[in-house]
């Protein structure tokens, strides 16, 4: 039997939001429809935070309201709190992506409160969210680790995971916010998360700070998930510092995925031009590889 | 019992070969006191090989020489042929690492002779290594693809190794020498030859050209091999392309390994500060990543 991999592309909201050079709402959508052009069938469009904090997705409704939707991928909004969760509804997303971290003081400063607040405010959102005709997710942020409060223990997590699962969470997410996993990381906390959810899916978001991303994706293929996020070109990087923290890069995984035998569904040489085309838009050298590179063997075709 | 890797530092040679800015001698050494302050024991400390086709390697002597002989690290040098071995032992190293491309073209191309031929000079040499009191290993170039050629096969590769291995080599690297492989494609391997080479050492040496570089490594180890070849600051990269193709970086590798438990013997925080010193004499920006992000737990010391 073929394994397959669902990977969801985040370039739109994780990838720029951290880009010095704003993006217009058409050259978005314009990122949005070549990546499902590439076989993208899922992506996060867009973040319904505060613009004055996060300017890059000031313009997350005119995104949504911009794109195609003719059922050829599901488009995901993230939420901070209640009010960002309805303001995603309200743009017509198939799919609200619910944040909490799993360090208090990261969780103070990303969403100004505490963890039982940020869980509190899932739990009444969750009550009504089938009625709002959307999935709703909940990505546990620095699953992996904390730029303020260092290693994060492996039982929060498990903790803040089985609470997503018991409010009905239609998929959990481990991030690695900061990029500090390393594959054994990956094993141990998927197989542990994986026995306090009961069966739902679980997503995996990873960057690739300190050049473990695409080893930590391998990692968590041979440890059973099936939903990796990933950014074209592994755009994401901070341009105010000179450590690049992207995401890991779309095509550099699904060159690896490729040649595994794992089916995602996605033509690389496709993420290929559209990396080129979004470092155009950008300004940047991103800092994915495959495109720099190219395909092996020279020829080759997405399985 | 807690696993152990052997890294062996590359950046001396392979690293800084496709470098524009040539290093000095003294700053050759420079480079190679430092990588063993930092707990390396084994290095590629050059190659003898034609200086009009390498001008950074034209020293190979004058490095070898200039070399500090306390017993605390090892020095291979690279050969390609009859001519460069007999440098090499000539110049003092304890041991060569006697090149065959496991594709007839890029053989032809790098070496100027047929597998068959330069397979009988390795024949000729090995029958004399001892008497000349150095080990001699293969590294099987191309191991996992090549540019002219495309796809390798696997019992190319296999054969290779059995005949080295036939023929007394100390030691045996496969080598994805242009970075094409995935992680799946090292278990094949490895396992492969693991098995018709009885026993003996096994060796990897991976470029980082597609991303799949350090997750290579993670496959390597996780097959059960002890020894890893790896380029501080993961320099190698060619300054004529915009694709980085340097080796895997030695800091993030013992960064992944680190975290895994697996033991290495080096210090990642005194790494980073020679990748961070070879950016400066190479004026460059390395590909590798640690120095750039910092270590986690930002206090963090080698294991």
């Amino acid at each position: 039997m073929t394994r397959r991999v669902e990977i969801i592309e985040v370039s739109p909201r994780d990838g720029i939001q951290n880009e010095r050079t704003l993006l217009s709402t058409a050259q978005k959508v314009d990122l949005i429809r070549r990546a499902i052009d590439a076989g993208i069938g899922r992506l996060e469009v867009a973040s319904f935070v505060n613009p004055k904090r996060v300017p890059q997705m000031a313009d997350a409704e005119a995104v949504m309201a911009a794109l195609p939707r003719d059922g050829r991928a599901r488009y995901i909004g993230l939420a901070l709190n209640r009010r960002g969760y309805d303001r995603a509804v309200a743009a017509g997303v198939d799919e609200v992506n619910f944040v909490v971290v799993a360090s208090e003081t990261f969780n103070q400063r990303n969403q100004g409160a505490a963890i039982d607040a940020t869980m509190g405010q899932f739990a009444e959102i969750a009550e009504g969210a089938a009625a709002d005709g959307v999935s709703l997710g909940l990505t546990i942020g620095a699953s992996f680790g904390c730029p303020f409060e260092g290693e994060v223990p492996v039982g929060r997590v498990v903790d803040l995971a089985a609470r997503a699962a018991a409010l009905g969470a239609s998929e959990i997410a481990l991030a690695d916010t900061i990029g500090v996993a390393a594959p054994t990381d990956i094993t141990e906390r998927v197989a542990a998360v994986k026995s306090a959810i009961g069966g739902r899916p679980l997503r995996i978001h990873l960057h690739n700070t300190r050049n473990t991303g695409i080893a930590n994706a391998y990692a968590a293929v041979e440890a059973g998930v099936e939903r990796i996020d990933s950014s074209i070109g592994g755009v994401g990087g901070c341009p105010f510092a000179p450590a690049a923290t992207g995401n890991i890069p779309t095509e550099d995984l699904v060159y690896m995925l490729d040649r595994m035998g794992v089916a995602t569904g996605v033509d690389a040489a496709k993420l290929i031009d559209t990396a080129t085309w979004l470092e155009q838009q950008l300004g940047i050298t991103a800092p994915g590889m495959l495109h720099k590179a190219g395909l092996f063997p020279p020829d080759a075709k997405a399985a």
